[in-house]
């Protein structure tokens, strides 16, 4: 551990895994599009979205990943970690109040470049909403 | 156009680009921390990103993934276009304060599926802070 | 269109008009509270709001007022647009959860000012919630 | 004064005035932006903002009308007022950091409808930026 409670290299192997949870609210879907400008309406105006094949607002997709970043900006590898790329599928809707699962594994582990290989999933109640993989870099540890 | 502003699959071509620039603001950082949960000191915690390679504060790269995803909802293909997939690998940080020019240009139209796939880049100052790939799905004018 | 995609003035014509929804959440009211410093309880607390005639918390009228600067900023004339003047009268209370419908028309074109002048409605669920005028200067087209 | 500590209709006389000032922040515009989806880049893209004729980022003007909203709703006359019309002029361009003074003054009191009317400016540095008039409802003291 790093002291800001992330993982280094050495810490970490192949078939790793952590999965966190958490509701969006219609706050988070506000804050979202106040951080980004997407006030796209199917995210923000109920009644144009009841009009749509998701009958209802929906999470902006890049939220979901935002999930990801977060699992990975946090928890595993946590601080300290440098975001390399991000690749993600959007596989269903995300509606307000639905609680995601966020699932990170670890897949590869390049001891060159230092870089960490996660397979992730978001499940909302057992069904998969989305799926990528993430690369980051981490540190090893000073050595003396 | 639809109702909501957004393109239809027959008004786009392979080529069609569009630039929105934003600047990051602190605000920006706080919503979208606020939004996902993404707590990382070295969006937050000014001491400690004093300490990293980056000194000093910096966005998260998912808000710059962001930046795409508000492109894409607001403007260009606009409303009404559902998010299929997203890769995006992270090249430069982004410090506090830097405008972001975020250009989308179609490469490919799939007729079968309804799918447009945009070439994305992000660029601070004329350099490229990320880029990748987005693949949204389009609907056809309705017809009589 | 203009580069930022607002209209330019030889695109107008007077009977033009726009619609866009938007649903208020407690996140919108929160925001426009820490925006203005308008922390009138009956915005802000719900136990004072039910003692009130409007027996909940209300939306603030100027933020249906924001509403319709978002159509001018954004949409109709969009960027590039300036405001020059505006009134608005609140006709009915906003509640959290109702969606409004904001509907601008060009009423008057001047051409020696470049002034375009719009009739502004904003509904819920059919009735008028807000009426006024509003006043942009839009920028001609550059010539050669 | 009402137990919200708002002005009742007795206690209100033509002449009687107020000045509040506020800094405009990033922040600020970044709230309203997000409290009304008004993304106008010209209030959040500095470097678009560099080519327009105000050389810089500006507050929304709407912004600037919710000053006067929040005098209205927390001072004079303060919580139990309802909101009648406002009309606004928007003269000068607000940059982020100035300090806005809004002024409001009362011009006239409708005893039969227990409406109150203000003049209102809004002053940076001695210059006016915005004004206009607004017409708030004051309910009348309970008589026992």
């Amino acid at each position: 551990m790093n002291p800001q409670g992330g993982y280094e290299f050495e810490d970490l192997v192949v078939g790793q895994s952590i999965t966190i949870g958490r509701t969006v609210t219609e706050a988070d879907i506000a804050a979202f599009a106040a951080a980004t400008g997407d006030t796209n309406p199917v995210h923000l105006d109920a009644e144009y979205a009841a009009t749509t094949r998701f009958k209802e607002r929906i999470a902006h997709g890049m939220l979901t990943a935002g999930h990801i970043s977060a699992v990975l900006g946090t928890r595993l590898p946590g601080p300290g970690a440098v975001y390399v790329s991000q690749s993600i599928r959007f596989l269903r809707p995300v509606t307000i109040g639905s609680t995601v699962q966020t699932r990170l594994e670890i897949t590869a582990l390049d001891e060159a470049k230092g870089f960490v290989t996660f397979a992730c999933a978001c499940t909302v109640a057992g069904k998969k909403v989305a799926d990528g993989e993430a690369v980051v870099m981490v540190a090893r540890r000073a050595t003396a």
